[in-house]
């Protein structure tokens, strides 16, 4: 039986181990358009904050070990073109620019995601970056190597963004970040996010939302990004804007699509194509919360996909509860963790939702290096369900996040989840944990 | 209505207090045999750590507040000696040595523990310490203000052992631990309190497990303890050999007792006569994994039980769930967390258990300042049911747990806890969290 994987990286290359590992006698091949497989994506802001690190630190498994040690015909710089679904078979071109074909009894498409560009002349031009695979990490890193950066601008203010302006702060490099939407993290409750924005401010980090690039040019040696009523000069622009999955081979080849044009998937990771998959963050999940589809890319549910696909290929019968919208990054001295719905996608999804904002401790009374923790907390009034949490603080906010996450998938209430035992010791958390002290408060308003 | 609560510490005070707010009309008084109330015990190792800093600061909320901010009747210095419980008062001492006797409508019984100390001569001679109360804090710290103290000797090996172990060397004061059993964290598996072990041994702590002790002497300044086939010098000695329920009025008054002593209390916190209550460290709790009785004396519940009292003597309705044996503690550069049964327990409590304990890391693969994690699981083999975790590492332990605990609370099964999403970035875990590792790999001896 032969089994065909398009994309090499989390989810990919995931099920082609575990299904190689289920059933060594499968023909596994992967197929992959660029020169790098199995790697952490997300490791690559810290890498590129350490001079003294080499982007090729963050590859988990080398593809001789995939080949040699794991039978996996794996196969870079093939770009998959075409599904056939009817001659079940997927056409491409190879690492020489020649047409390839190849039959499949089963298909998964991991053919990830990519980086939302700005239609706007010169986003082209040697200086400005975005940051998804790897070979965009070596890139800036040869340019930071190369030039000694005194200024960055950053279109976009999520996750990569923040993560890239707290690398290029522990570079020395000044940061102005532009994003059109006038609100930074708008997902997180105002009280939240102005904590980041405050920390972000301290480090003189400038924030311009609202502001809408229009033109990116060279001026010299640097690069200027025009945007309405600014102008920023700097050494290079980075673009982390959102990202979009590759659907598009899917599109054509008439599978359905989900939501933001990821590819549908069922709970066992089946497309509307019972021999085809689809894996990470190229695919849609359910929601644990809502029970509705969500597109929600991040890497352990496409590395969990990825071992379900193996399951489903190889004889089993994997199925996936789906993403609570469980996420935690870290900006500068700050982490910040969240999981669930805020209202508003609650109340879209039909809740009739309460929320509070607390402010607690990250340590016991009187205890020595304790810093503020607030946690905001959502919960639908009519059923007393927990709905969402979103924690920002110094510390002890990374690791508690899962513990509402585990709530949300159990479709806890809030007053069961503020009976629960949490730990206790004055080093880690006052008497009751900062979720707890949530929960009590947000009970009063059920 | 009057309410009278004997004891006016973590159950206490946190009932009194909700009490009074939830009922401005009721009478409250509070009987408390010494002189504080309200204070973080468990932060005593932590003050006693650093010399500039009084112990009072670990007082929460002074005796003044509760009179006069609060209206709670708070009498210190007043000892109970016997509860009447067909005249339904209590009968005491007061601060003057003069007897009292006090109608009760409702009684809460929340005496705390004492310690445990072994019967041995010499266990009353200046340098020879206990932990439990805050003046035992203020007898320690006075001690160590007074004597330059070079060593001291613990005995037990438990918690506050290992917390005061770790606040004696702070000071740089050299520590030997004993026990009469032969095992250091029996209820740990022995994979994990191994690396507790060789911590303690490279910090120079000598740890003699399975050494009893016999007699303490007075040697010109220094005591000397003599155990069997071994002798101690020191400035002082420490008994940290474990804590028992102050449950004698309660037995005294015919009350049912349930495991350990501790004061046997329905979900509602009522003992066997409905007009009394019982809470904190006396008092017994549901396990929610075996759902059998269990005295486990941690601060969380205690606070929670006393509300829950405060909340049935005022007209409410509170019943709680029990308690998943969380806990969690700091000894050197180690967090330790536990929650659940171990194999014993389980065993003892009619699973059928299977466990596994496996390596991980607390950061992602190539992040700097990484360290290994060790997580032990077991689960139920018919069902499937989550049993127990226990985890040990340097740093990202403490709050982890919490998600394991969650899952107790729920009955989870191990495979339904290995499909939750929870947090991934690379500064705080590796993209399989280890708990999820852990879950995995357990699901494969299920």
């Amino acid at each position: 039986m032969k089994f065909i994987v398009i994309g090499g990286d989390a989810a990919g290359m995931s099920a082609a181990s575990r299904a190689k590992r289920n059933l060594p006698e499968l023909e596994v091949t992967v197929l992959e358009q660029g020169e790098d497989v199995s790697y952490s994506a997300c490791g690559m802001p810290y890498n590129l904050a350490d001079p003294f690190r080499e982007m090729d630190d963050l590859v988990v498994r080398r593809a001789e070990v995939f080949r040699e040690k794991q039978g996996i015909d794996l196969r870079l710089r093939h770009r998959v073109d075409a599904i056939d679904r009817i001659g079940s078979s997927v056409k491409g071109t190879d690492n020489k620019g020649r047409p390839f074909s190849l039959y499949y009894d089963r298909l998964l498409i991991a053919t990830g995601a990519s980086p939302l560009v700005p239609q706007i002349p010169g986003t082209d031009l040697p200086g400005v970056f975005v940051l998804k695979g790897l070979h965009h990490g070596r890139q800036i890193k040869d340019y930071l190597r190369k030039v000694h950066a005194h200024k960055a601008v950053i279109i976009g203010m999520g996750y990569i963004a923040l993560e890239m302006c707290e690398a290029f702060r522990a570079l020395g490099i000044e940061v102005a970040m532009v994003k059109p939407r006038p609100v930074l993290l708008p997902r997180m409750h105002k009280r939240l996010s102005e904590i980041i924005k405050t920390v972000l401010e301290k480090e003189s980090v400038e924030l311009f939302a609202g502001v809408e690039p229009r033109s990116i040019e060279k001026e010299g040696d640097l690069v200027r990004l025009s945007c309405s009523g600014q102008e920023f000069k700097a050494d290079l622009v980075l673009v982390a804007a959102g990202i979009e999955p590759n659907s598009g081979l899917a599109l054509d080849a008439g599978l359905e699509l989900g939501p933001s044009n990821s590819i549908a998937v069922d709970r066992s990771l089946r497309t509307s194509d019972e021999k085809i998959f689809a894996a990470g963050d190229c695919s849609d999940a359910y929601h644990v919360v809502t029970g509705r589809k969500v597109w929600i890319p991040l890497a352990l549910r496409a590395n969990r996909a990825g071992w379900a696909v193996a399951d489903n290929v190889t004889g089993g019968e994997a199925s996936l509860d789906g993403v609570a919208g469980t996420a935690v990054f870290k900006v500068l001295e700050l982490e910040v963790a969240t999981t669930g719905l805020n209202m508003e996608e609650a109340k879209s999804a039909g809740f009739d939702p309460v929320e509070v904002v607390i402010e607690s401790r990250s340590r016991a009374h009187a205890h020595a290096g304790s810093s503020n923790i607030l946690v905001y907390m959502a919960a639908d009034k009519p059923s007393g369900r927990l709905l969402g949490v979103q924690m920002v603080g110094r510390e002890g906010v990374a690791h508690r996040i899962n513990s509402a996450a585990v709530a949300l998938h159990q479709h806890m209430t809030v007053e069961a989840f503020s009976q629960c035992d949490l730990a206790y010791a004055p080093p880690f958390s006052p008497v009751w944990d900062p979720l707890l002290t949530a929960a009590n408060q947000l009970l009063k308003a059920l």
